[in-house]
């Protein structure tokens, strides 16, 4: 259709298609307001009639990130139809800064539809970050997990339309499907509670799972937004923060010469030493990991060729609902 | 201890009591901010100095709340700690203007207990409400079922626990238990929003679980504000919207006589002259609901002797936690 | 452009198009999001797949408003590009749930604009609503006032232009123009919260000045989400709220009678006899204003003649930016 | 008073004590819900019954500091009376996550008190932070500034004085004022988004007037959670975010030894060959300027000797209201 909105033709492309998370979910982008140019436009308005207008799109939208100037990206909207497990969807729902519509388990019989996790994904506890995977996959394990999980889904499954072909409220009726169930919604964000979002759930902190969904929406706001997409990844999920006493082991590892750094010759600061300065032994290690680490590798583009169509999953999951006689 | 602050003693009674709700969960009300009188104090900013102060607490809150001034009571901040079955927090947390903190299942082993509704909320769906339960309970289906539930939560439970004891990621293992599983958090919200969400889930059309903790928390908040609170029951709780339709029917029945009112002799509207005017068939019903309904019986009031301990409640938690080998 | 989005052509129309508010001020239609089939699609997929899809986008539309089920309409969001005094803004921003990027006058020089208001507004202090004005224009008090106006604005324009060209930091130079002085932002809200600023700042008691700005965002608002507005005004703008003892007055008045509501006969409820239900004086007045009250009157149409370009906005402000030799 | 409710005996000395800022205003701390113990209790609920409970409080919320677990600290919530010129509310209302009531100029007459900037703060614009100032006071200038700012502040006290004494409403009167005009509200904000507050209002880049208040606002802080304080100031406030291209440099200048660090035998990096690792000059500058920097200095303790009462302020505010004999 025609408009006179503000378009943007690497994200018309992907409107509308659905790329395929987990084992039945999805997420497609649905709409979008805005680009990297209204981002510059709602900045702009600051800087009014008096000044000159020099710096063109990119760099202001570095200046503005690297300076956490946010507000003019909130002027940029994107919506999504997302389809997930339930225990995904009670990590997403906290993210207030969004509106969304979910499907109603009270109102509607819901598809039965559960998320199992591949055996590559079936991990250990981690004993460094407490509350995570970690390790091999546990393999052996899996197979009777899975067993297990079946036996558990085909007996929910059957409770479920069993109550509800006996007329038992649906609000009722659901309330021991598992977790792993599949919801979906429409969720409505701004992009910089989007990258809010991402850069909780882009990390690798985040459950496995639900990472997979920020994953794809990171690859869809490259396309919506792509200078503030490549701006984000090079100041903040690309970078690190340094505190007071890290800038301080810095300060006497590296020393200003000639408007660049140096580094101070023969300084040293071993653990003994950045404990002096008051790094904890955990903050220790996590400074040497931030010295380490490899920049982050993932281009987060999407793959077109794995995308499906609205219909195609609207089919899967009409036929998961269970057919009632009662006929409602 | 001593405070400079205001307090409220009516509130400082119920400080720190577990009120038990449904058959495993709870709302204590852990602190408060403010009172009434805190409503008057930041309304009474904007009077100013040029002005005389005459009217009292009571008729100042009273007409805030009925020109719905609300920002005066966004100056009172209560805060709970609840337990509740998944789907229950499910609901509840799209109050997105309050703040809470949740017991995590990806750090900690989840206490296996689970909701089992009582015979006499067992109902069928509605035929009007199509979201809700209505009707006789299924007493002879409630049998059925429970037995039903109990095999599925026991198998949810070995399932949970042999997962955990097989070292898999806690974050992995809670997948399959089922939405009725109790969950606990801290939640602090203030006046004007917790009014929002006693408007919605105090409702008759709130789904019959969330509405058993809405009741508990209303009787705390009356203790916090009860000036306030008697102001949302006369002019919201009990009140009702009439759109412009409805209005223009009303003035057909009534006339403005002498500074009062009177009902015009003869007037009728039935149902045809009433769609004629442009209510549909199901807002005709509506508006004779609110003329034939009772005001709401309700008080809201705490029983006190119900309450139990906090300790109480945290040591039916822990022995519910699987107690695992491993030894975390 | 083409586009896959969404789109609206009656939005599309004025979409750019700058619609004049008070002397200097202005309101546009820069980008929208969604219309009212996206209210409905966000509402549809919480009736998911087990139910019948009969109601059509209006009737829809209508039940989600009439029964304040307004998480849809946070579906569709509007953005502005707006210009107004400094008095006016400072109500605007109250509203918190929108997004904003206001001109800087700490980076940028700001055109001297100012508000004088039309003899036919300027009015005296209202007796009843105690914080807005009435009666009939003060037009000799006007004259003088305008004088007044003018000697205190050249006397600060003359200021800040001294101050600039004297290099003080421009977040300086302004502290001493008057409230009446223009800014402009862009302004990105979603339709739920637009209806609440409509609320508040479309009513009778709302300041003139913001009013003007409130009918003209509602006209747009009206071409972007027609269903939407026209619920809106019918449950909202044209109805009124009746409390619990205004119900109860109003039930000793009318009857239910063969599913529809007739007179009771004979039945009267002088001011002694509403007080006697538990109505103040002042309630008394509010609730009979309810009953004699005409039905708003205004279409909230947009009169296309009266737009002008952004570029004649711009010309206009940038030429009304002090010169100042410095060269900045 | 008596209170079973959590409190803080440093933060009770200061309840009610109005510490004055500028030449006419004051920030006083009203009220406060919970302090370190309470984000603690929120954060542990996620640790739950199957964890030991060793670490304690400071580690605790140094924890969440480091690693942005910002929730918890939502839990605490500070309430403050203030006054301030209206142009620094116009910055400071752009924190929404905050409730405010101000003092309604519709409703009550105004005092006239209008900030003067000292001297010592009366600089040029600043060449390279181009929104602030910067440099030596323009002292020279600063003598007919005074003079200017008197007369026009004489000039809009006798307008609006004189439109008031016509009886014209008070929402006309005052919109000549100047924007150094004071104003005054009551302001309660959680922890987290103060902190967000104090990140950028005690910023070196504000405005050197918000700033004032940001710091005595930090005082009251430091004295309601000490701990939380603390943790700001090592991990934020005197920290510093490194961007990917930063990180990259300082790879390149400093290695990983032995478990701690160790600048790399003579590795330099100027400007040329900062800037072929993707750095503009002005992030260059940045960079040194990083590394360069003291670590920040104040305590923002707060001076007791400073503060006065709440009567003494309401004297000054009620003086300057101007007296109209037409007796509102």
């Amino acid at each position: 259709m025609e408009t006179r909105r503000p378009t943007n033709p690497v994200a018309e492309e992907i409107l509308g298609l659905y790329f395929p998370v987990l084992d039945h979910g999805f997420v497609a982008l649905v709409d979008y307001m805005g680009s990297d140019e209204d981002v510059e436009r709602a900045a702009r308005v600051s800087y009014g009639y008096g000044t000159r207008r020099t710096s063109e799109t990119r760099g202001l939208i570095r200046y503005l990130r690297r300076h956490r100037h946010t507000t003019p990206s909130e002027m940029v909207e994107l919506k999504f139809h997302c389809a997930m497990p339930i225990f995904v969807a009670r990590q997403w729902v906290r993210h207030r800064m969004s509106s969304l519509n979910e499907y109603s388990g009270r109102y509607s019989l819901l598809p039965l539809l559960f998320y199992r996790p591949a055996p590559e994904h079936f991990q250990a506890q981690s004993a460094t970050n407490r509350q995570g995977r970690a390790g091999a996959a546990l393999t052996t394990v899996h197979g009777e997990a899975v067993e297990r999980w079946e036996r558990m889904r085909r007996g929910a499954a059957e409770n479920y339309e069993w109550l509800v072909s006996h007329d038992v409220a649906r609000e009722l009726a659901r309330i021991d499907l598992p977790l792993s169930t599949y919801t979906q919604w429409y969720w409505k964000i701004d992009l910089h509670n989007l990258f809010h979002f991402l850069a909780v759930r882009a990390d690798p902190h985040a459950q496995y799972e639900i990472r997979a969904y920020a994953r794809v929406v990171a690859g869809m706001l490259k396309r919506v937004a792509p200078l503030s997409f490549e701006a984000w990844v090079d100041y903040e999920h690309g970078g690190a923060h340094l505190s007071r006493a890290e800038l301080g082991a810095l300060r006497r590892l590296v020393a200003v010469s000639g408007g660049g750094l140096a580094a101070r010759a023969g300084a040293q600061l071993g653990r003994e030493e950045l404990g002096a300065l008051g790094l904890s032994k955990r903050e220790i290690d996590e400074l040497v990991a931030k010295v380490a680490a490899e920049p982050p590798a993932d281009s987060f583009d999407l793959d077109l060729a794995t995308a499906r169509t609205g219909a195609d999953f609207e089919r899967e999951m009409a036929a998961a609902v269970p057919r009632i006689d009662r006929g409602t």
